[in-house]
């Protein structure tokens, strides 16, 4: 079977210029030709763009898609003025160990189908719900059946029973929870933020995490600056996510490495943060990823095109800067070079754009404008 | 036909409370009754909300959405650095007097959908884009084929012809072309502000409308301070719209009257221009509505929950508050009774959201949140 999208009035392939009349064949889940409309193969099956925008499907590299409940009694309080605490993530994690297995899939199912409808075709799930063995087992394994980009976060704050023993929790994290966690995960992750884990504490889970085989990401600089960036760049961390505040030394350090910065607009907007400059960090030489970070208590968006718009106005990101960071940024930030780009042999991860530019996604903030999505070739919206 | 909506979770009617596990009948395009869903009356058809929110239709009381062409390089260029100038509208002018006929009416046609899906059942439109006699009468015509709504706006801006001499422009728009506007249009709209009119030139566009049988709205304060909401008030204009500069009198003379004053947080979001302080107007007894201002130019969104979620993150409103601003507001603004409220005798303009509750529109910015709507009992999206 040989899909040909044709007639795209503007491709956006990540690699190299912005290609005008296009068209993209799509062939066992690959893309196996991209070129000029008028130069187009043969093909089974033709779908006319009619002059509307083509992107690669958006790489949501940062969520956190299993849990129980909601939080917008606390969300609603919170815009009447009072803080956001990460404290609250304990409601969510009581709602969470008491939901059964169905009851999480049906839900993150849910997340998953409302995803592809925004375009995201490929999103990292992390753990950090449960914070016990039972549960973060439990919430690794449902999202190990819908992506491939789990993370165990079973470091994500202190539950309530290890309150007065923090070290003893991290202990419990590194020990039997790590063991029951890392069959199902492939990424190790850290909140390493005062009122979360302390630089010692993340480095002990970060450690024996890649002990068994996974790999670094951390949650750092979203409430205050901190060591965890300098940290995750010297464990060789994929990424550190937040950095809403970063400290010069962070730049320098992030720019001189291979460790993506995912920035996470929704969090600010929904916490009323400030904003970091991602202008200043592009310039620095810091790759920067954008992802929604979708959760009940700091972001609940799911919406790339949003954080697009949002990174856009707020963050001093281009709208060509935006888009690379919510798709090959995305990619980097998970460590693939599978996806993110539409260029042969890339998996056929691709947006029909109901716009006739990529810059409507910022220029229309809010307004839905996917048309259809293939992911891995397959048509899911 | 009788359609019954049950298992609502949250009702919000606009008039008393928030309603828990409650049912509407619709029928012949109205609402004939509204309670609890065990006490709901016998239906022909039976819609299983199951548990989640309901609200009134939004009432988008702000919109230009009859012209041709956009403008995502100049959106571009202004996100890069350049400052909004209304002067870009003569861009679209130039579009919009090329266009035929059949193409504004599909574009417009294609707005309409895209509102209905997104929840908006009334919208208002304006012209603006023709600044000759026969543009603007066919814009206006245009237009009044999709809403009772229909504003004419000649004096947008004074169009390159008349450079020179803006005030032969104003007799052109309360001559010719108001006689020819006038039998589409049901309201008379001036942009009062430095660049546009003055307050000379809005008063006599007003006072011109207004002997032809049209009510006055205006554009004031949109780009600093000025005399437009003064003049509004004191011919008892049904809305003022933008309001981002206001001056303490302003705010007194809209408390102390039946104007109301339509924010359009879009176009703050699109022009990086401060938010006005919500709360402070509503604390002050000001009626606010929320609108889109959908157009080319300054504001692109045509999402209401978009508006919603910016109003009450940047401008303090709660998000009961901007829900209501966004539907009975709107009605207000446009002087109707029939809409924005969900009460027996009413139109049926319905929103059944994908959530439990209204604050999601806020609490998820950017996610459609849209499971269906019905305008006039009749199911739109
Ligand atoms: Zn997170
Ligand atoms: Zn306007």
């Amino acid at each position: 079977m040989r899909t040909l999208i044709t007639n795209i009035g503007e491709l956006t392939t990540n690699e190299g210029p912005v290609l005008r009349d296009a068209a993209v064949l799509l062939e066992e889940g690959l893309i196996s030709w991209v070129g000029g409309a008028d130069e187009a193969p043969d093909a089974d099956a033709i779908v006319d763009a009619d002059g509307r925008a083509v992107i690669p499907g958006f790489v949501d590299s940062h969520s956190h898609l299993v849990f129980g409940g909601d939080r917008a009694a606390e969300f609603e309080a919170r815009m009447a003025g009072q803080k956001y605490a990460a404290g609250g993530i304990r409601s969510t994690v009581a709602a969470t160990r008491a939901a059964t297995d169905d009851e999480l899939r049906a839900r993150l199912r849910g997340f998953i189908d409302e995803m592809h409808a925004q375009g995201t075709t490929t999103v990292e799930i992390k753990s950090g719900y449960g914070l016990d063995v039972e549960t973060e087992e439990r919430l690794v394994r449902l999202a190990a059946e819908v992506t491939p980009e789990v993370t165990f976060l079973g470091a994500h704050v202190v539950p309530v029973e290890y309150v007065d023993d923090p070290d003893g929790y991290v202990d419990l994290v590194i020990g039997s929870m790590l063991e029951a966690c890392a069959p199902h995960a492939k990424w190790i992750d850290v909140f390493c933020e005062t009122g979360a884990f302390t630089v010692e504490q993340s480095l002990r889970v970060l450690e024996a995490g890649t002990a068994r085989g996974l790999v670094p990401r951390v949650h750092a600089s979203q409430l205050g600056p901190g060591a965890g960036v300098l940290l995750a760049v010297e464990l060789g961390a994929a990424s550190i996510d937040h950095g809403t505040y970063l400290t010069d030394a962070d730049i320098e350090a992030l720019a001189g490495s291979d460790t993506v910065l995912t920035l996470l607009p929704g969090v600010e907007f929904s916490t009323r943060q400030p904003y970091p400059d991602a202008r200043r960090l592009i310039d620095a030489g810091v790759t920067v990823a954008l992802a929604c970070d979708t959760n009940p208590g700091s972001s609940f968006t799911s919406s790339m095109a949003f954080c697009i718009a949002v990174a856009v106005r707020d963050m001093g990101m281009t709208p060509a800067e935006a888009i690379w960071a919510a798709t090959a940024g995305g990619a980097r930030a998970l460590r693939r070079d599978d996806i993110g780009v539409i260029a042969p042999g890339r998996r056929a991860d691709l947006v029909l754009l109901k716009a006739p530019t990529r810059i409507h996604l910022a220029y229309r903030p809010g307004v839905p404008l996917v048309e259809r999505v293939w992911k891995d070739g397959v048509q899911v919206a």
